[in-house]
């Protein structure tokens, strides 16, 4: 044992930083046998645990740390009953059968946020600021809200949840109902509970890295 | 010990789904103490592990299958040469010096894969086909892609390796360079590597669930 004290070498920080990687039980969890649900098994899920999940998300990274992704989460008969009209036929009887239905929307004045989410820059609140910047603004976060969401999926899936997300269903129905003020737009709708194994589909083929990827 | 042949409970179900949680090590590794970086060590990211990452990210759920996003990764000097005019000035040293920066991107033709990536339904590709879709076809592209990105960022992480993404950077500049046909546009810069801890900035406040999220 080496007791001078002296600063790692290169090789036992790039050893530590590897081990940090997870197992291969983690990886299954959250990529390689995780997958869509299309029907749940009758678990509760607590609110505990979907702030665990929102919580979680929120710790990854969003350009100037910004954070435009906002949910509701619908989890009363009477409040399904308001997202009714949205859904698509083939996305009806599970959305409404589903313990949760996350709205999945990005929050247009997320900007408000920034002297307290950046406080090192807060003047950067006013590059969101002013006439003819509604695209751009929406834009943004839309972008990051997006981005956001793939956390979510992922923190999901890190607590033992299963989901599954839908873009089949008329976002300016849900924004109507949901966000009449029109300051968050809706992205997606994400069903979450304990998917029933028997009616999770067979999983589809993906595009393998060489077609997707390359390098310079 | 029951060895009647009879179906698990639902409690039973419940119990062996909750089991795969992850534990504090892994919820540390891709969310809790994952950082941006902002400046690497001087190890070496291989093509092996970038392609890893892909392909595990490439797992995660996009409507329809659709599994738009693209990345170029650049790790020549050259490569960073054609890149470096699009660089902001904050972002140009740090990026100069990773050991890779991928452009991630999304292929604005994605729906020509459908056949392919969505065997049961072939014929869906026609929903991105035909005159006046193209702002559809791209917003679609764009917004799976970036799910895809965030899918990405945990998947690097998740392999032990940190990441630091960017906007600040000319988007249209990257385009004309690296994808002078119009196929592909770019979303974000990714640095990827070990991260330098004394270059990394303090975290940032994030939202409270209770500001972010809603049950209803």
């Amino acid at each position: 044992m080496d007791l001078t004290d002296t600063a790692p070498t290169l090789e036992q920080q790039i050893a530590l930083k590897a081990a940090r990687a997870l197992d291969e039980n983690a990886l299954r969890t959250i990529f390689t046998e995780a997958r869509t649900a299309n029907g749940f098994l009758d678990g509760e899920v607590t609110r505990q645990q979907l702030e665990a999940a929102v919580e979680l998300a929120e710790l990854g990274p969003t350009s100037a740390n910004t954070l435009p992704v906002r949910y509701v989460f619908v989890e009363s008969p009477e409040a399904k009953e308001r997202l009714k009209p949205s859904l698509s036929p083939g996305n009806l009887d599970k959305t409404m059968a589903a313990p949760v239905t996350a709205i999945v929307a990005a929050d247009l004045k997320f900007y408000e946020n920034i002297p307290r989410t950046f406080p090192t820059r807060p003047e950067m609140a006013n590059n969101f600021i002013g006439e003819g910047k509604d695209d751009f603004v929406k834009g943004f976060a839309r972008d990051n809200a997006l981005l956001q969401m793939g956390y979510f999926i992922i923190a999901l899936r890190a607590l033992g949840l299963d989901c599954g997300a839908m873009g089949g269903f008329d976002k300016a129905t849900v924004d109507a109902e949901f966000f009449p003020d029109g300051r968050f737009v809706t992205l997606y709708l994400l069903n979450i509970g304990y998917a029933d194994p028997t009616k999770t589909f067979p999983r589809l083929p993906r595009l393998a890295p060489a077609e997707i990827a390359q390098f310079v």
